[in-house]
């Protein structure tokens, strides 16, 4: 039994995880061999960034108690996702998982996290596009594609690239055409109902200050982390 | 204030919900105008067909207690959804939230329910590709698209076409402009791995057989409406 191990904190971006927990999920139905977890601190539910809290199947202590997780995949989110990069409680969760794992994955910002336990140095690494910049300041090298595979990291771009992320590990894991029947299954054969994004019209730096008064509200009680991701 | 009020009942596909829930979550973040809410029969955590519980926001009872919503959006699932179509107390929630509603939305095979609960006659609808037959089983249309709408009813395709159902919706609610702020903000670019699905390769009969065995395993207490939607 091969286990994939989703990390689950409060506030995150619930698509961030349930994205490639659905991929995932289809995946170990099609082969049983596989085994889908979502660890928290506590069973209970957690808040999202959506009126919906979500419950995990097991504690990080559980997770911690058993065989090594395969592979770790980290969800993002906007403010709660900043302020857990300075959370060493939760940051040392992720590095236990990492340490016994093949593949370390990071949806959108869940890769700031990554980089934060220092699970990044010298890797290439994407995020949502509005954050990629932070992501040198934690000794990245910052990629701006969809998902960007370097050795056991594994990072998808913002909130929705997850699922695009996923069916590549599924292919990585179990190899394509065990993709293409997962793909098949959750009939991702998208139409966005106004194309792909028009990346050349995207005023990128407009959002800048709305991410920076963000971090700064979410790290005020950590100004070295602050200024290291500022300065 | 106008609602959106999304439909939870034990054993959904996770992302039937969670895909068009952060479309909307993201729109109402930009607009708050507009209220997200997440209704079930208890304010338990309800399982789902991932590892992960999902909690809702409110009661069916507190939501019918709201003003009306503006629209109110089904997700679909697999065995316990077509179980479902027999839960006449379910049945009973949905039509009572859709009688107040402008729109009527489902994802994947949550418009069975609405076909169930006597809500698509003669309009035209979709559901996950395996069960587009069944639809014209409860007097629907059955149109092989990825969105459908007519007239109050919007349906989507399987699971991941909620995302690209909500963005049609937030498009309808609010222009495309906001659709399209919103699909950047989730970033919403898809890149399957692997192309788009190959409809020409897809042996779709090929799954007959486990759509039937499942109908018939759900609904085996229920021989009337079993015979309905397979004689």
């Amino acid at each position: 039994m091969r286990t994939v191990a989703f990390v689950l904190y409060p506030g995150i971006t619930a698509l961030d995880l349930v994205g490639p927990l659905q991929v995932m999920s289809v995946f170990a139905a099609f082969d049983p061999s596989w085994r889908m977890v979502v660890a928290a601190e506590t069973r209970e539910a957690v808040p999202t960034d959506t009126p919906l809290g979500l419950a995990p199947s097991h504690t990080f202590e559980e997770l911690e108690g058993m065989e090594a997780p395969y592979a770790v995949i980290v969800p993002g989110g906007t403010e709660p996702t900043f302020a857990a990069m300075a959370d060493e409680r939760l940051l040392e969760r992720i590095r236990f998982a990492a340490r016994r794992a093949e593949v370390i994955g990071s949806v959108c910002t869940g890769s700031l996290l990554l980089g934060a336990a220092g699970l990044l140095r010298g890797r290439r690494a994407t995020t949502h596009w509005a954050a990629l910049e932070l992501l040198a300041r934690l000794e990245a090298v910052p990629v701006g594609e969809r998902v960007v595979q370097d050795g056991p990291i594994v990072t998808a771009a913002g909130v929705s690239a997850g699922i695009d992320m996923a069916l590549a590990l599924v292919a990585r894991l179990a190899g394509e055409e065990m993709a293409r029947g997962v793909q098949l299954m959750i009939e991702y054969d998208p139409q966005p109902p106004h194309g792909p994004i028009d990346w050349p019209s995207v005023d990128r730096p407009a959002l800048a200050p709305l991410v920076m008064s963000t971090l700064t509200t979410a790290l005020a009680g950590h100004p070295r982390l602050l200024e290291r991701l500022t300065s």
